[in-house]
C-alpha cells in the first residue's frame, strides 16, 4: 500500500461547492505518480525511457461522502500487477483527520508501445516499483 | 436514448496525445446537460428550483480506443430510473464518422437537498425529462 | 474578425457559480481551433504537418461579468500577425443574446520546433488562415 | 513575499509536454489558499464568514520557459491592496532547483458580495492576512 496526503483546493470544487467528480481520479493518478518519486523515479521518464506510455483502458469510483474545498485527504493506492501487460490501481480517498473513506475504486492501465499503442509487457523497472507497494 | 456530437480539443489531450480520461466523464456529463436542454430545460435551474443537488455516487468507463484531439465524437446516454432518488447514465461513446465505440460506461447520480446533502426523491420535473430518453 | 458560440456546462463553473476564470482562456482556445477548422484544417495537424508547436507565451483577460453555467456566450477572435513568428490572438466574450462584453484580452503565441521548442518563423500555411480573420 | 512549492503532473500538461498555461493560473491560485492556510485560515471559510466572493477581474501572465511534466516549481506571489475593494496578486513561477524564472504576471481580485455580486469593501480578516507578506 502506498499512500499520498493532498489539499483540495478552489480550482478542485464545483457549483455545489463539491469535489467535482473527475478529479477524484486526478488525485489517484497524483498518488500513482508520486509512488514511482518515493522510488526516486519519474514515471514519465521511466515510461519515455521504455518507449511506452500507460493508458487508462478501465476506472471505476463510488463516491461515498461529498469533500468540500480546502480539505486534506489521503489517497490509498493498492496495486495489483494482473498478467504481462496490465496494473490495477486500487484506492480508497479518505478523510486525513478521520481516516473515514469518501471514496473508493480502481484505475485499470496498460502498457503500450508510444508509437503504434499496441498492448506491451509492463517493462521490469515498472514491475519492480509497483511491487514494492502491492 | 439520447445523443450529442462534441469535438476534442487541445485542451482535452494529455503527453500522449489522447483524450485524457476524466474527461470522458466531463463529456457525458455534457451530453446530460443538453438532455435537459433539449426538453427546453436548463438543468442547474431545474436543480435550483428543486431545491436540490445531483451528486454523482459511482462512474464507470471503459476506454476501448484512444481518442486524438480534433476528434468529432458522439455521446449517447441511455438513462435509467433507479427506484425514486437514483438515475442511472449509462453511456457510449462513438466515433462520429464510423460510429465506432470508444469508451462505455455509466454515472449514477442521486438527488440530495440542496443545503443537508441529504438523499431525497427525484423531482418530478426532473424524471419526466429523463424518462423521455429511457 | 471570427466568431464562435459556446455553451458554459457544470463542469466550467467553481463553488461560486460562475466561470472559473482559468476557463475563459480555454475557450478562446477552442475557437482558435475553430477558425482553422473554419478553413477545413485541424490545427494540430498542421502543427504536425509543420513540425512545430505554438506554446503562449503571454496570455491576458479582463473579466468584466461573471458568467453563470448554461450560458450561450461567443468567442470573438481578431488575430494579429506581429512579426515573422508570433500571432496575437485578441478576443472579445460576448453574451450570446445580447452581445453584452464578458471578458476581452489576449493571448500571443509563438512558432517553435517540435524538437528544439526554438522559436522559428510561422509557416506559411498558418499564415494563410490566419490572415482570412485578421 | 510568500512562497510554496509545487509539483507538476500528468494531469497538467498538454500534447506538446508541457504545463497547459490556464493552468499556470490554477498553481497561483493555490500559492493564494496556502497564504491563507499559513495564517491559520481556510479563505473559502473566511470568505462565506464574510458573504463575500473573491472573483478574478484581470489575469495576465508572461510565460517565459516551457514546464514539463514531474517538475518541481515554486510560486512566490507579492500581494498588493489596492484601494479599498481590490487586491493584485503578484507572482512569479520559478523551477525549484535553480530559481530560474520561468513565468511571471498578476491576478486582480475584488471582493463583492456573496448574492448580488456588487464589489465591496475587503473584510479586515482578509486584508490582515494579505498585508503580512505584501
Amino acid at each position: 500500500m502506498f499512500e499520498v496526503r493532498l489539499q483540495t483546493y478552489w480550482a478542485d470544487v464545483d457549483a455545489a461547492g463539491i469535489v467535482y467528480f473527475p478529479h477524484f481520479f486526478r488525485f489517484v493518478e497524483h498518488a500513482e505518480e508520486e509512488l514511482f518519486r518515493a522510488a526516486g523515479q519519474d514515471e514519465s521518464s521511466v515510461m519515455k525511457a521504455n518507449h511506452i506510455w500507460m493508458p487508462r483502458v478501465e476506472a471505476f469510483s463510488k463516491f461515498s461522502k461529498p469533500i468540500v474545498r480546502g480539505s486534506a485527504i489521503r489517497v490509498r493506492l493498492k496495486p495489483e500487477i494482473k498478467g504481462e501487460k496490465t496494473i490495477r490501481y486500487n484506492f480508497e480517498i479518505v478523510a486525513d483527520a478521520t481516516s473515514e473513506k469518501l471514496a473508493e475504486g480502481y484505475v485499470t492501465v496498460v502498457a503500450v508501445d508510444a508509437v503504434t499503442f499496441k498492448s506491451t509487457r509492463i517493462p521490469d523497472a515498472i514491475r519492480t516499483i509497483v511491487l514494492q507497494h502491492a
